[in-house]
């Protein structure tokens, strides 16, 4: 194992390490429940940032230090701003409007991330858990929306939620607030697997590295293609795709890697 | 408990009784197995548009007497207008639009709606339990849409279920027009909740009041967010959703819930 | 049981019987673990094509002989054609088109295609199974999108499987290629139903034959509209399947069916 911690987007509040080709961010605000305060938001966007256009980077692994994943938006921080001029409108603003921008940035990253969830994600949390390509949880952990129990929705939550669950499995979390467990949310398609509580991580890691052995050009085209096609039409996903794919094979790892399938070998890619 | 029977928007084919802010309303026309006659459309459309504005109402329970939830359209009142000059075809339109409307007025009421499954719900039947925001199934309860074996496939039935469950799912009950168990409809996606036969509609009510304990004006605001965003691109419903959250956060009930959570103690809201 | 092997269709790479008013087709490459060359794509869009307007045929079974269902594209094939001036490129684009083609028939074909899974199926053959309307699988059936495995992402396959289950199972089988078990694939939507292992085929036909019983004009319809509506808004959706429900209603089959149904006898239809 070679871990590395790396000091250019490490902030106090979440820890970066690398892997070998992985990056671990782990949010590290424990005794905050791991809100989402603007520091974490910015250090989340600027390390995604970063990571984008890194090539040493093939995957990346999201977990959190403490017993919650992520409480969500840090209500003592916005409700600071209330005494603002505007009663902290344009803050209110500014801060969901870079927390949505955060969790498009981990849907526009070149590489797959997956949530590693050690315990309870709730609201802005959930949507993390949600926004990820893949989520691993512990069968400790536990998903919730519960906005409505203070008042404010959970609004933005409920964009990449009701992309990942059906309507009624949505609306019941969103409309009760209450807790669902790791089983059920893996049996509503919001987790991928549960885990023994401890080994979230360790398989996170593992999925990632098993992602990151194969071609990570053909990762990038592959995770952009599928979000774009899924809000076309069908006709419409088909022509894009076929232009996709006819380019993918065009491209110096599908030609390695169909010729070693060909010849039973393992394959060589472009970057590693 | 404090029911009354409201009599404004009470018609035999329907009855509404109020417990406290609960509208519970049942489809009244066992001997004919609930089906959606004109009288029972048009009393659904009327007693909803009548509670979209009463402020009393914070929850909504639809539920049925009889052996069936409900068969869907009153065919031998559809069949009665084949004499017609037209053939029927002017009042099957009617009734096909008043049929959709309805529905469509369920997604857009500001209260949640809570289906109470007590028995078979089929054709458009089946699609008022997938158009209510969260659904209570007896163990006894079914589901089909069923349409293609008479003829009369079950289009419109299918806008809403193919909107609740996975495309072979939805395709599997429209092709064979089989019944679906209970739990099966609740793995799927299309109820919430499976609960001993006569339990449905007090667990249903039981539900309605845990929402109904929360900020009604909250409640509003993510029911209506909540079926926008399904139908904007992720970027378009990020954006969307980031006003209403920062609108949200302008609200009295907000400043007050997130305070209380703040300050551990419970939130007083404005229309309590 | 009166099976018959109609000529015009068949070629060698795709059988053709006739079983009652049943196509069951059957990629026959078995040695080349059924991959979709070029012959066998057009067998297959050219075989659709003449069933689409056979008033003969009303369901359609799609099996394959040997262990694998399919492995998707014959890569051999393809990279025979690296030779071209143009490195393939317009070879690749065809093959894509074609097959993208291909699957679209299965969907805007007028009768329901049922896929009969006996063996693994992989990458274009997991978005064959995808692709058709309902899928019987046998329990030693297995599915997976493994092209990342070797440099060609499966971006086509993704098209229809996205379609089919939630996003995080979609990227899961994407990101890893690994494969999924029968059971798994039941759950997560992509098949109806797991049954003993030899008996798919059989169970497929037999669902084929149930459907076949129904109205076929009904049937057509149904399919249709249930394309066309998912990818409308809920308003839009509505309006047109309230316009399909009243041309539904026109119909002679409607006017037997419901008639038959009234009087508790089985309806006769139009073309039985």
């Amino acid at each position: 194992m070679n871990i590395q911690t790396d000091a250019r987007a490490v902030d106090a509040v979440l820890l970066r390490e690398q892997d070998d080709s992985i990056a671990i961010l782990t949010l590290n605000r424990p005794a905050a429940r791991n809100s989402l305060s603007e520091d974490l938001l910015n250090a989340l966007f600027i390390t995604f940032d970063d990571i984008a256009t890194d090539k040493s980077i093939r995957a990346i692994v999201l977990a959190a230090n403490g017993v919650a994943f992520s409480a969500g938006h840090d209500l003592k921080e916005l409700t600071s701003r209330r005494t603002d001029a505007d009663g902290g409108r344009a803050y209110f603003k500014h801060i969901m409007t870079t927390c949505s921008a955060m969790m498009q940035k981990i849907v526009n990253l070149p590489q797959p991330v997956i949530a590693a969830v050690q315990g309870v994600a709730t609201a802005a949390g959930c949507q993390l858990v949600a926004s990820c390509d893949l989520a691993v949880a512990s069968e400790a952990a536990r998903f919730a929306t519960p906005g409505v129990d203070i008042g404010l929705f959970c609004s933005t939550p409920m964009v990449a939620l009701s992309r990942n669950v059906a309507p009624k499995h949505a609306m019941e979390m969103l409309l009760t607030g209450e807790m669902i467990e790791a089983d059920r949310a893996a049996a509503m398609g919001l987790v991928n697997r549960v885990v023994a509580p401890g080994e979230e991580r360790a398989v996170a890691v593992a999925l990632a590295k098993q992602i990151a052995a194969k071609s990570s050009h053909t990762v990038k085209i592959g995770k952009e293609a599928f979000y774009r096609q899924r809000e076309l039409g069908l006709a419409e996903a088909y022509a894009y795709a076929s232009e996709v794919m006819t380019e993918n094979m065009m491209a110096r790892d599908a030609e390695e890697g169909i010729c070693a399938f060909i010849e039973k070998r393992k394959p060589t890619w472009e970057d590693r």
